[in-house]
């Protein structure tokens, strides 16, 4: 049956140019958008957790077309972006006989997407790849701008490849499903579209959240609208040379949290981490004196209203001294001679990449946050 | 001390263009050159076998111009183009904090540049990368053309990507160490050259080997002239969608026997697998009468003549049945309604992509090569 309602979001990116529909019901039509691409068979990535409820539709939508369709299934959760299913997941593309003309689609959240894009891009030195994001985060941030990559014992997305997806298929029909508190770490990522440099929708979040929650048409305007904000950077910065640095708001302060959590979801998932880390990006913006407490206040108060976290005292079993967090960010952050890069902000919508704040001024700023968290 | 005499190579690639510098020496001073790309840092890849000798002047070279240099060493031989490998290299150019304005230096032959250059193109989503080739082979063939990848339990090469180098330094002293047979075998591939598509370079070849063996200025020649000739073909079709595939020439036959003696060095190396097969290419092409007999005989006695087999009957340990011959080059070619591609000559210098070619010809050919041999 054909969608209600689609939206198309190009990604105009020369030879590289690309479309995102966002959708209801998108995947039961997907056969016939990924068969336009011209391939004879697709690889179809999939975890442990979306692979039983979603791919044997998929499959058989692409075999209506014409198309082979294997499915590779990987364990869910991020301990599977490694070297050794980068391995697994190669060689079961090889095996399902995927030549330089044919696909991999990417049927899952983010560790899948980032997983089977990057297999995408180094089987037979690289075949095409279709993104199929079965979580709001992977559809509003992921899927979105051809990063692809695994961890390593250096840390997070260390290695990796630029390939950029030649479709993807926003289905917002499958985040009916989603727990709720991982709808609400995606829903991170949709506000701090907003706080970048776009007021009047982070305006319309507050007026329309709930909507987006409940699967009404502002879901998709909301999905549809983050992945014009994401394609937008992106095309201005593909190997994030500059700009793309931007879509890091937040995210300084939220890096440090999950490796202080040590990346055990139970005590944070990473869109809890970047909802506190935007509460701290714009309470340390108003303590610089840039941006004014109210904005920081309006930004807090709309994060907590859909349940999640903006302060460090939320974190589960605590977020550590502040030299541990300084400590944590220095990781993700080159220190130059004291002073950090921030994406800091001067007011909602008036993001801007601040390079050159001292460590000393974090500091103080960190010590004043946990102090006013105590009871 | 500055080396004698230099050719420059370049290879314009548009913004990935880069030079291939060949001449005496050229290791002692490549500090300088590479300082000149403007990195902080570089990790220099290297091999048990090659490391020993020569790894500590490069890093030496390096430090002199003020940069941090560390060396990373992996097992010498083929099997080191694995996934594991990949993994050992990418950890520990992490670990030498290589960022994305730094190096990679692939020290040693194909096997450490193919891998020194996918680690490269996929740490941190791609640093740059230096190639140093230390064999015949691989100054005239893999180091350029930005080929890297490991090989998958389903073939050698599926996984890799293509990633230029940003200077490939190619010191002919280097080759005065290497084994004679790794001298010839690399040879293989210079000869080639002239029989794609310039003639004038192989009557030079008939001329001159004995100083391309000796050391002579007629070794940088033979080495420019070869990379002249690939960077050629490459800049033509950098993804090889086209034209790339005439480097195959003499590679079908090539392949298929290396597939038959199991890799083993022992019995063939690729060099003299492409040595029969380029003789092969050229009698399979007189016997379909595309080109002069006397064309293919001379191919032959040049061969012959630097001491390169020729024939099926040379293969230590055997060549196997034309239906194992048959087999394994279907293996590295999609048989389409019972025919092939190959690279086929019109004569010297003039070798061409020929499709359609019937599987029965080429049984034909092979059962009449394979009884020749008989005693």
């Amino acid at each position: 049956m054909p969608a209600a309602s689609i939206t198309t979001v190009p990604v105009p990116l020369g030879d590289r140019a690309y479309d995102i529909f966002v959708g209801r019901d998108l995947l039961h039509e997907a056969g016939a958008r990924i068969a336009a691409l011209g391939a004879r068979a697709a690889a179809i990535v999939t975890d442990a957790h979306v692979g039983p409820l979603y791919a044997e539709t998929l499959a058989q939508s692409l075999k209506q077309q014409g198309l082979r369709a294997a499915i590779v299934t990987v364990p869910a959760g991020e301990a599977t972006k490694s070297y050794a299913s980068l391995e697994t997941v190669c060689d079961a593309v090889l095996e399902a006989k995927i030549e330089r003309g044919d696909l991999v689609v990417a049927l899952g959240g983010g560790v899948v997407g980032d997983l089977a894009g990057f297999a995408a891009a180094v089987v037979r030195r690289g075949v095409r790849f279709v993104q199929v994001p079965t979580t709001l985060l992977s559809q509003v941030d992921s899927s979105v701008g051809g990063k692809t990559g695994i961890n390593s014992r250096h840390g997070k997305n260390l290695v990796g490849a630029f390939h950029q997806p030649s479709l993807v298929l926003a289905d917002t029909a499958l985040l009916d499903t989603l727990p709720l508190r991982e709808m609400r770490a995606g829903y991170a990522e949709v506000v701090k579209y907003g706080l970048i440099d776009d007021a009047a929708f982070f305006a319309w979040c507050e007026k329309n959240w709930q909507g987006v929650f409940a699967g009404g048409p502002e879901r998709d305007e909301a999905v549809a609208q983050s992945c014009r904000a994401k394609a937008a950077v992106v095309v201005r910065d593909e190997r994030e040379d500059g700009d793309r640095a931007l879509l890091n708001l937040g995210h300084t302060f939220g890096h440090a949290l999950e490796r202080i959590t040590r990346y055990e979801s139970a005590r944070l998932v990473h869109g809890e981490g970047v909802a506190i880390g935007l509460c701290l990006a714009f309470r340390f913006s108003a303590s610089l004196g840039l941006c004014p407490e109210a904005d920081a206040a309006r930004v807090e108060a709309h994060l907590a209203a859909t349940g999640l976290p903006t302060r460090l005292a939320q974190v589960s079993g605590g977020c550590g001294t502040v030299d541990e967090l300084l400590d944590a960010m220095a990781q993700d952050k080159k220190v130059k001679g004291g002073a950090l890069t921030f994406i800091l902000a001067r007011g909602i919508g008036k993001s801007f990449i601040a390079p050159g704040i001292a460590v000393d001024s974090v500091r103080a700023f960190l010590e004043k946050e946990i102090n006013a968290s105590r009871p």
